[in-house]
């Protein structure tokens, strides 16, 4: 398995589950969030799909570029938004070459370091999963008790 | 810098930001569940120090038997049992050879399929992550809005 397909394997083992919660919440919800100073439902969704859409385009293209981009998107609802992003993601992870994964990018405007592509990708997980962990209380919290585990296996 | 002392620091990362967050917890809220179908606070955070020195004794060892121990402890507090653990996890961490972190280690029990030690230690990470992205919420219920990153820098 090239080392492109096993980041593709890792980040859907993630965003599988996340794909499980976001389908879980109703629009009547959208707005939901869990103290005054949290992100809306509806906000954690959307930041978790174009923050790891976004990263991975900056190891697409070397550049923080996709960090000042504005993604137009018409989706009738957070599910079709999830897939919609996700989608985009997908075709973008399995385009990386080898030299993108080893190439060295400067994130110090956000990150403080300089890190390679495929360091990149690691930041980018470890955000899904960050935020997914949020989201699962999230869900609990709108009602729902039967949830997947953290990470689908296969 | 060695494969050891990467993961090391990659653990450290997250570890510290747990702490910061345990430390940020009263005992009069160890009880705390935002839905009753939640874990306490206090099986939360402990559940996390647990696991993740289970998963590197597993690594040091080669097989599952660290899952069957049970940790005798002599905590006053949260803080001090975050504390005493992460001490005996990063020995743990720091004493791994490159044989450890390349041997197979058959976790079909507890995750469905066999991993090398250093992927072992990248779900231990996951784990880690999900979990605390989740105390983040429980810390910020209970009143504490002045938080750190999701990860420390350096």
């Amino acid at each position: 398995m090239s080392r492109t397909e096993k980041y593709l394997n890792y980040f859907l083992s993630h965003r599988n589950v996340t794909l499980q919660l976001v389908s879980k919440i109703e629009k009547e919800n959208y707005e939901y969030k869990p103290t005054p100073t949290s992100m809306t439902t509806e906000k954690l969704v959307s930041h978790m799909l174009t923050s790891f859409y976004r990263f991975a385009l900056v190891v697409k293209k070397g550049d923080l570029s996709a960090f000042s981009n504005n993604f137009e998107t018409e989706a009738e609802n957070l599910s079709d938004l999830a897939n919609q992003i996700t989608t985009k993601t997908v075709e973008t992870l399995q385009s990386l070459t080898e030299e993108e994964l080893n190439q060295t990018i400067d994130l110090t405007n956000i990150l403080g370091m300089k890190l390679t592509g495929s360091q990149v990708l690691q930041v980018a997980m470890d955000h899904e999963i960050h935020h997914k962990g949020a989201l699962f209380i999230y869900v609990r919290e709108l009602g729902h008790t039967d949830l997947p585990m953290f990470v689908s296996k296969g």
